[in-house]
């Protein structure tokens, strides 16, 4: 059966998460429920990060088999003139047969956004985590560049029994502003709630609460209750997918 | 009586407006409100933009005068406790006897966004207008050179019979991104829905239906019924006033 990739970006803000679940507005569910609309039959679909309720895609990719050909655009505009414009898809295209945005992917990038202005920037309070204090930055890059590398993340993970938490982050950086802080992350996977678990760890070494020294033997204990912060999920937003 | 001057920033999208009007949310009102709540009487205020429905402010300024001293670190605060997060005053500090932040002001900012991708970026749809096509943008920089300058500016402004539309633009300028196009307009003072009819007649000119040197006989015409476009309010900020 041909394959196809559809690309997309959302606001998460109105969503419990990407992942179908019954009686909750989500975005597969949405997205999966037009396609139906618009296909005649709802395909089964993949996707490359199920983000959690409250996180943003700018660069999601989800795929799918439907027999016949497919106009791409046309399905696209489509699917906008439905799900727009919280849910925006960028392209549909016929791909590899048998590809999986799942599957096939081999890296992605998250951004979390973090303000230490002392007060709550009102067009952007869907998107930054405001802590509203100065943090000691240079901390927060030694966390950083602590955990690129091939580890076993299970401190920073809620874990999933049987499943592996080895993950291989390939880079990271935080980008500085007047009071704004992003950080970058790009692994060839992620474990659940990683990203916001290490944005947490670094929140905690910014602020003092934490020796950033800590970090290394965190990772070798494996142990999340070591891990006291989350940052919460509107500062996130899964930024691209490589395959 | 001590003057006082007020820093906020809002997201206009649940908004009527900045302007208070009996049965509508607005800021004005919210503001006021709040302000009545903590000094026990709400004072009357000045400000330096009247925003419209939707309009969104980075650097807004509002000034009121009040008896006796006021801690204005501890008003911020709980002003945020009322308004937030749609409404964030960032500062609030005892200014010079008399303070008006609307007629002391000599400077206001606008920046309007634009975007050329064919699909809206759903977590900027409530600050950027999607045109969705690509636009000439020399001739829209063709346009923001030639309105710099003091002019008439009636064409573009819905006027309030008996004043007059004469301002002066200091500088204009647009940012271009990959799909972004952000429109910077500084100026003495602006007449109402100035900066959108501009934006409106810029597009016009970016897509092909009005010609560029068009635009001096325009603003020497002064007939509103030549500019055809306005842009929506959504695409625009106030960014900052100066004194």
């Amino acid at each position: 059966m041909p394959s196809y990739r559809l690309d997309l970006a959302y606001d998460g803000t109105g969503f419990r998460g990407y992942a179908r679940q019954d009686g909750q507005r989500t975005v597969q569910g949405e997205l999966e429920d037009a396609l139906g609309i618009l296909l005649g039959v709802a395909p089964l679909t993949a996707v490359a990060g199920r983000t959690d309720a409250g996180v943003h895609a700018h660069g999601q990719v989800v795929s799918f088999d439907t027999d016949g050909e497919l106009d791409g655009p046309q399905l696209a505009r489509s699917l906008n003139g439905i799900l727009g414009p919280e849910i925006a898809v960028s392209k549909v295209a016929r791909v590899e047969d048998g590809f999986s945005a799942r599957f096939w992917a081999t890296y992605r990038r998250y951004r979390y956004q973090l303000s230490q202005a002392e007060s709550v920037d009102p067009l952007a309070r869907n998107q930054v985590w405001n802590v509203g204090r100065r943090l000691d930055v240079a901390g927060m890059r030694a966390v950083a560049a602590a955990i690129v590398g091939e580890h076993d993340f299970s401190a920073f993970c809620r874990s999933v029994e049987g499943k592996s938490n080895v993950r291989r982050v390939e880079e990271t950086w935080w980008d500085e502003g007047d009071d704004l802080l992003t950080f970058w992350i790009g692994a060839n996977a992620f474990c659940h709630q990683m990203v916001r678990s290490l944005v947490g760890f670094a929140y905690d070494v910014g602020r003092g609460f934490t020796a950033v020294d800590s970090i290394s033997e965190i990772i070798e204990s494996g142990d999340r209750s070591r891990v006291v912060t989350v940052a919460p999920p509107h500062g996130l937003t899964l930024w691209e997918v490589g395959y």
